[in-house]
């Protein structure tokens, strides 16, 4: 018999943590409202889910989410640990999501309720190959052997003509940049289609290497339809290209898969839209879980916010991300965390010390585009910030040496 | 020049409304965290969304979501109303979807932020034709001309042999059931595969309809990876059934559309993880909007919830899904709503009199295979206490005339 799944939530209820437990796992296995005919003792000991843990935990202090049953001010939190048999689901990713997810956000028993990790057997990784390319084949195809992969975000994000993209892309190229890619809001437009963007973006890239001997990797976003993911990505594979995107909760974890099976390049997972289940600490899936199901759907990047970004994430938050898609998961799955949102120059120490490895993606859009003297200006500060971080020198050393870097650090802060 | 798309927003801030709503528009448009090069007034004004509205709401009392900008003791809340360019993603729900809803959750200017209505120019229309069979078509298909129509789940949910749900469906269709679905837990597992499980059901459903000239319609739970929803719709096809069931959120809104556009019969969109991102009235993507998307991407029947239900909407809130279901978008998509969770005999009184309407399509999982006399009794009663309803006669007037409806009552209660 295979191992089971197992599933942690974190939940408050105004009644025993005990009993919340047993009607999560009744209502996601065997069990309805009431017990119904051919519900046997047999059916239940094999289909139905078992909690074995719940752990008390201190009190959020928020108030419980609309429609919880019972005392609001007899609200316990805790943590709860269930298995969930194999022969429910099998290995499909979409069936398994119904049942360790499906309707528990809903339920009355609980004011809280949020999915924090998720532990699968072998079997899933028989299903699921995962991604293809990961550190070392990005590594490999941006030819940067060791130290972070410096990459930036096509800003503005929309409304630049094939003409001003171009430039823009030989520029960042000419600086040495490792890594470019569109903006999740830049899809299929009519203004600027998918098509002619790459017509025009390798184009400008070929000449670079022409001229530089490397070219960087262009993630293009060929987010849309799923009937058009293929496509989109046969257009960057024939132009030369050598990176796709993907925004991951725009195509669903399944349209991810279906893109990372056929991709014969890293695909890159943007995680736009990650907040709608993710911002209220009450609620949802952790990014813990969607990013170890991100990995298993064939993600070779994935998104984790950078620090000091100008979302709602503190540091700590982002630091567990990165460690968590570092993490191997079925003893694989390597990918490459993606560190963006106000990334500058000034963050190399931060980043550094904090996660104490440079097998890093960091973008930084404005921290780029926004330098007083151009991108390429940006591009060389960041390059220089984290040259500068890895050899034990601080910034202000190095500023005095690269005006780029100085300028940059006027510009955008120290930290 | 295309209409523009309308997304409004209930939002939480500590500052002044108007510069949360100019944030939000930037954001998701042409601006990132400062201005760059090549932003022109020129490319703001073709590409930049607009603040066509903001206005002030009580506030809610709920504390801000985690990571809010300013004095938590001055948030105000607000409705506030975009317009993003069609320029910016052409027709296309899932980059449509990084334009309204992208990362606008994680922003730290708010301490809210809900989506709350959507409007979608005709170019939509053109793209994506939503559903093809809808009330009418399912009407037709199912051979109830008018009255509601009366559904059911298999439960237990999981873990019935094949011929275990043969003899249910064999009793519920004899009973004149009109239409039975597999719950969302009911996948492709390894216990009763779905190849396995259409032989069963068409084969039980077929000698029913021999016998007595009709044959209720099975939503066949075909939910899984991408690759295989195209197939799986097609053994259904093959044996003759006439329905297939996709979980809207474990495929995504692309998935669905992907099955839609391909399916011969009615699609039956089930909401399962609805909850993740809409339980916290502060967090996510409100109901209004989820279904228009989900009709746009070809959902015919669309779940609701139902009155008095298990979960945590209430009966308000229910109302408001099921009417919005009702309304035209963009001049057809008609769809079916469907009331599920915890639904018994008791309950069709309160739910004509919100509704007004039997356009509906009411399944009872517990309320029919929980009836002490067996599933065919449940059906009966439903039946009658619907019947009793539409006729203007009183729940305990039609039981003292039919058993089942008496024991129903006192089994599942009264309302």
């Amino acid at each position: 018999m295979p191992e089971p799944v197992t599933a942690v939530y974190e939940i408050e209820t105004a009644g025993p943590l005990e009993r919340a437990a047993e009607v999560m796992a009744g209502e996601q296995s065997s069990g309805t409202f009431l017990r119904v005919a051919r519900e046997t003792d047999d059916l239940r000991a094999r289909h139905g889910a078992t909690v074995v843990a719940v752990e008390e935990l201190p009190a959020s202090g928020r108030p419980p989410l609309p429609g919880m049953v019972g005392d609001p001010n007899e609200v316990r939190r805790g943590r709860v640990t269930i298995e969930f048999p194999m022969l429910n689901f099998g290995p499909s990713m979409p069936n398994l999501m119904a049942a360790v997810a499906g309707n528990l956000f809903e339920l009355r028993d609980v004011g809280a309720l949020r999915l924090v990790d998720l532990d699968l057997p072998i079997e899933f990784a028989e299903r699921y190959p995962g991604p293809r390319f990961g550190v070392d084949g990005t590594r490999r195809l941006l030819d940067r052997p060791d130290g972070p992969m410096i990459g930036t975000i096509v800003k503005p994000s929309i409304g630049l003509t094939g003409e001003q993209l171009a430039q823009l892309v030989t520029e960042l190229g000419e600086a040495g940049i490792d890594f470019i890619k569109d903006d999740e809001l830049q899809g299929n437009p009519p203004g600027l289609p998918l098509r002619e963007r790459v017509q025009v973006v390798m184009g400008a890239l070929k000449a670079v290497a022409d001229r530089t001997g490397r070219m960087p990797m262009y993630a293009f976003n060929i987010t849309d339809d799923i009937d058009r993911l293929a496509e989109n990505h046969d257009v960057v594979l024939a132009a030369g290209g050598s990176c796709v995107m993907v925004c991951v909760n725009l195509v669903g974890l399944a349209g991810l898969e279906y893109v990372s099976r056929r991709s014969q390049l890293p695909v890159h997972g943007h995680r736009a839209m990650y907040g709608a289940h993710a911002r209220s600490p009450q609620l949802g899936i952790d990014f813990r879980v969607w990013q170890k199901l991100a990995r298993l759907a064939g993600a070779d990047h994935v998104h984790t916010n950078g620090f000091a970004n100008k979302f709602y994430e503190t540091d700590d938050e982002v630091l567990a991300s990165i460690n968590a898609v570092r993490q191997p998961l079925l003893g694989g799955y390597q990918a490459l965390p993606v560190l963006s949102s106000a990334q500058t120059p000034g963050l190399a120490p931060l980043t550094y010390e904090r996660t104490r490895t440079t097998d890093l993606l960091v973008l930084a859009g404005g921290g780029i585009h926004g330098h007083p003297d151009g991108s390429a200006s940006g591009v060389l500060a960041m390059r220089q910030a984290w040259d500068a971080t890895l050899s034990g020198e601080s910034l202000d050393d190095r500023a005095a040496k690269v005006p780029a870097l100085a300028t940059a650090l006027d510009t955008f802060g120290r930290v």
